[in-house]
């Protein structure tokens, strides 16, 4: 992963800010004679994009991609496709008082420290509107996955409220404004997140995503570990503070008896009788689930005042009052699906580059 | 990071397996007139070598390292530095067994899976062997990064137990056989592991790697972020389930108040009043202490048989007899340093060439 | 280089088909705080764009670039710049013919190949148009290059026809329309041209391009030459079949005691008697004129008829009726300024990311 | 392309310097299950080893390959593979006098100006004894490539003499000492190096490689073509100053009627009736051989003193009394075959990987 392009062979470039004319994305490396259009996207961009329920921040973003190469009477060609998104809604005048002050948890200051200055209009490139062309792109990448692999993503936590570890029922998914793969988690998250919503506060939450139907054999030593790299796209989305497979941080709390997948056979088939490791060893595949979580950290832009300082060498405070979300891990539940389906879609093609 | 290399300026490659004739490293892209010599690498492969204590495999691998190019008269020259290190402890018989069944939790099945076969003594490439590299290559990251930049780590939970999150006496770390930065916890953890060794038992643990001094403005946007190439890095470890920047996962449980760092003057340098986000904001360091922490599994190599498969189709079980650790996170915690160290050197040089 | 994009520190990847409805670039990796509007690169893309003369191909292309991300308040930001050009002469129906019969010289029956099928509307994403953005991403590595570096371009042969090696008239370039560095030559070509043009024919072109001002030091060893990588750039070019750094082809003829450059002080700083290297030793800069020169074949767009077959096994022949140049070389002069600019600027920063 | 790696899935990376202790190299990213043994690699170094007639150097180099890693039971496992050569001849006594001048022709001046200092024994890195590991690793190229590809090379000029260009016997390659794919050349070639080599003088070359059986499809656009990684990897080999596909710089001679190469059917196959283009079209293989050419420099190491300044700022002259080749070209025709082997089998696993 190179500044603003991630991965190898299936590459996503991306470019835009926030409040500028426009965000785009080159996905090169795409195999030829894929069925494409906009219409394989769009559903995916309309579920990350904001508006859709109070839970979420009220700017409203059309999020309507065209696609400007890369197809032919609607099939891909193999070259680079790319793809871009107007902003229609960069209603700046909510922003200008951020201009002049660092925003704590934003990374306001950690910009103009690197760079000596920064387009401040909504956060300019670190916004999470970047997201938008990783979902995109995600799209494209699915169609390139085997039809037997499912992504599945879900919020699996907000706050101190959980969905059971045994629970995961990802019809439920798309039946909540909050992505929660169980209704009865998900109203609890209701009540809970009115609550800090209505406070203007914020709250943190972990996301689920599990791609099933993986062979085994995808993935590569050392550095190109199939962990290593799902490692690496979600901790580069916005506010993701941890990563985890399979047990994740909870392996440290494990013996090797509690922790080793047994293997047997089912129908010939090699199988696992657990998935502590989240269907990776040794960054390769197993076969099973391959199962990933991420935290997402409480957005910043909140009511209640802040400490922080200015540009200009004096200590102030801030209220952000912007059009925000009370959880912004809500919306990383698409853009985690999306990261899913580019590493394996990389990992797939470069699989099949080295061994056939 | 592609296959067997990680880094864009810094750039380290690896090659070897457990019990072939040796192990290698190319860095690339060291600045020039660096002072180096095998003295610099070498106490941090001592650090890293087993059979040190009761608590580490007895297996003897004295990990004597030579520089073989890119350094003339004791200082680098800018070329490419190739490092080398003899197998000498090659006990092969010990491995028969594993030659025709998986382990459970090795990437025995998995290598098969891809390749079709594989280098079964000791785990052949997949083996931790491979980290005795990352550690060489760590010592010359450290020697490009500018001296105010410490790097400090330390075991900080083993099983159930767990160095207290307000103690890190980093003094203490090189004064107990499990690297604790806390002598008292280090004791839990010796009496604690000295139950699991004997029972021929393993258990997991979470390292924490810090690193202090590190100016505001390194990383970059978006999929060249600082965490995210922690992320990978640390990801790559083998045995590594889960990687946590500042508060980790545990951002999730937090709200907007609690999270948001916030900032003051200190003698006229910004400084920030807590560290949830563990030096990073927007893939950018914020100047404050770059903190990580990693999970890893613990070993399945145990004398309590565990049911597996075998190459032939037949459902069979195994006890891995070899000269194993019961706590291989021990040893990850010179591993996690370098890892630091060659992601930072990176981000340094990246940051020097783009931003002057 | 991979695929559709170039470069390491200075990264350009580009998108678009000669007849889809837009072509457009990502440049990554530029410094921040550098000046940049639409104005600073438009000026080269007019030098670049057909129909400005009877010897360019009358296709009218306004080339009007738009910047969509990456600066801010008319300054690069140091995050990716997206440009865009739409395409607004599509006159798909002059290309009608080509649907089913590949164009001997020209890549239809190559991408067919190797895709199974292909966008055929002008070539798609193999038509020169792609150049545009090279030069779009040129205009931006200029800017990037300390003020003191100059490179100038010209057409030093086409056909027969040649300026005399000892002629680098470089401000009469922009007084002809070949680019021709003199104005004498630049008549022979006039009337060798028309004739040319008016047989429907079309000729080969030779192209000088040399950068003055880069200092002593630039470039890498070993696979990171600064000569390999303009080798790649301009071979990388529409129709180029050969690449030349100073003595070039004609080494093969010197014997050492002509090729070896003498070395002599001037000033107090060293200075070489002659630059039979093209400025480059060791794939490192020497201080001096760095020296490239390409060739362009004739595009094989011409009206005399040629055999060839198309994609249903028949034997055919081809007229290639479209708006096309008779010496494509004319508009690679441009394109290879813009290639020179974008390797300069890259090893550049390479270079100060190593060496500070 | 980036410093001392080159390639993208199959990936090399090599170290070493002249008069170091060793030369070594990673090759990484070759497909599991291919026979490879020392054996398959040092007939290539022979033939490219010094020593060999009166025409080369007379360094006695050994050049014992030993693979350290990457293989099983002597077949690849898909992991990265070690190659290493131990340095045995390091008379560098020969080399004192250029510590302090720096030899025209040579990359002595602009190391220094590059890093400050340089390892002046043999030229250190800038030796053409990297090469040998270019060889090695063209070695195993070759094992990945399809068996119908064969890759031929030939030294093709030689000053003033030549072979004509209808003659191409590439079975008299091996015949004699030039590698000239004609023995009657071959014999003025002789006579006319004798006399070079008793005046203590030096020639240039040029050197053809034909790689035939190469299928329609490989290669990619835009920055990925197959010719623009020919011209990289051949531009990178030590004191290439041109390289050429097809009809080369002569290209620019030609009207669009001679140079278009024109299609017919050969037994229900697409055959070409010429092959201007060397076998390349838009950046893609076409089927037909793929023809390079490029010059070698001649060394500047003669015997004539030649003016040059030292390291203290005296204008001074030098003559280069080593053991030195009055033909380097000579031993470049095995090292473009390697690098036209390398380029090949990575372009092939792409298209591998993109194109299934």
């Amino acid at each position: 992963m190179s500044h603003n392009t991630f991965g190898h062979l299936f590459r996503v470039t991306t470019f835009g800010e926030s409040h500028g004319p426009a965000l785009g994305c080159v996905v090169d490396g795409c195999p030829p004679g894929i069925d494409l259009t906009e219409a394989d996207i769009q559903p995916y961009l309309d579920k990350r994009r904001p508006g859709q329920s109070k839970y979420t921040t009220q700017r409203q973003e059309a999020d309507q991609v065209r696609i400007l190469s890369g197809t032919f009477e609607g099939k891909t060609t193999g070259t680079s496709i790319g793809l871009l998104i107007e902003n229609t809604d960069q209603r700046s005048k909510d922003y200008g008082e951020i201009k002049d002050k660092y925003r704590p948890g934003h990374a306001d200051y950690t910009y103009d420290a690197k760079y000596g200055f920064r387009d401040y209009r909504g956060g300019g490139r670190s916004s999470a509107r970047e997201t938008a062309m990783r979902v995109a792109a995600g799209a494209i990448a699915r169609k390139i996955l085997p039809p037997e692999i499912a992504i599945k993503a879900g919020l699996v936590r907000m706050g101190d409220k959980a969905v059971p570890d045994e629970v995961r029922d990802w019809d439920a998914v798309d039946q909540n404004p909050f992505f929660a793969p169980d209704a009865a988690t998900a109203e609890e998250f209701a009540a809970y997140l009115d609550d800090i919503r209505k406070k203007g506060s914020s709250v943190g939450a972990v996301i689920e995503v599990v791609a099933s139907g993986v062979p085994a054999g995808w993935g590569a030593p050392v550095y190109g570990k199939l962990d290593a790299e799902l490692a690496s796209a979600m901790m580069s989305i916005n506010a993701v503070k941890g990563v985890e497979i399979g047990a994740g941080m909870g392996a440290a709390e494990l013996t090797g008896e509690e922790n080793a997948d047994e293997m047997r056979f089912d129908d010939g088939k090699p199988v696992f009788t657990s998935n502590n490791n989240g269907g990776v060893l040794g960054g390769i595949s197993t076969g099973q689930d391959v199962v990933v979580r991420f935290s997402v950290k409480p957005t910043s832009s909140i009511l209640t005042p802040r400490a922080t300082i200015d540009k200009d060498g004096n200590e102030t405070e801030i209220v952000t009052k912007g059009r925000h979300d009370p959880c912004v891990g809500i919306r990383a539940v698409p853009i985690g699906e999306a990261m899913m389906a580019c590493v394996l879609a990389d990992q797939f093609l470069r699989h099949r580059g080295q061994c056939g």
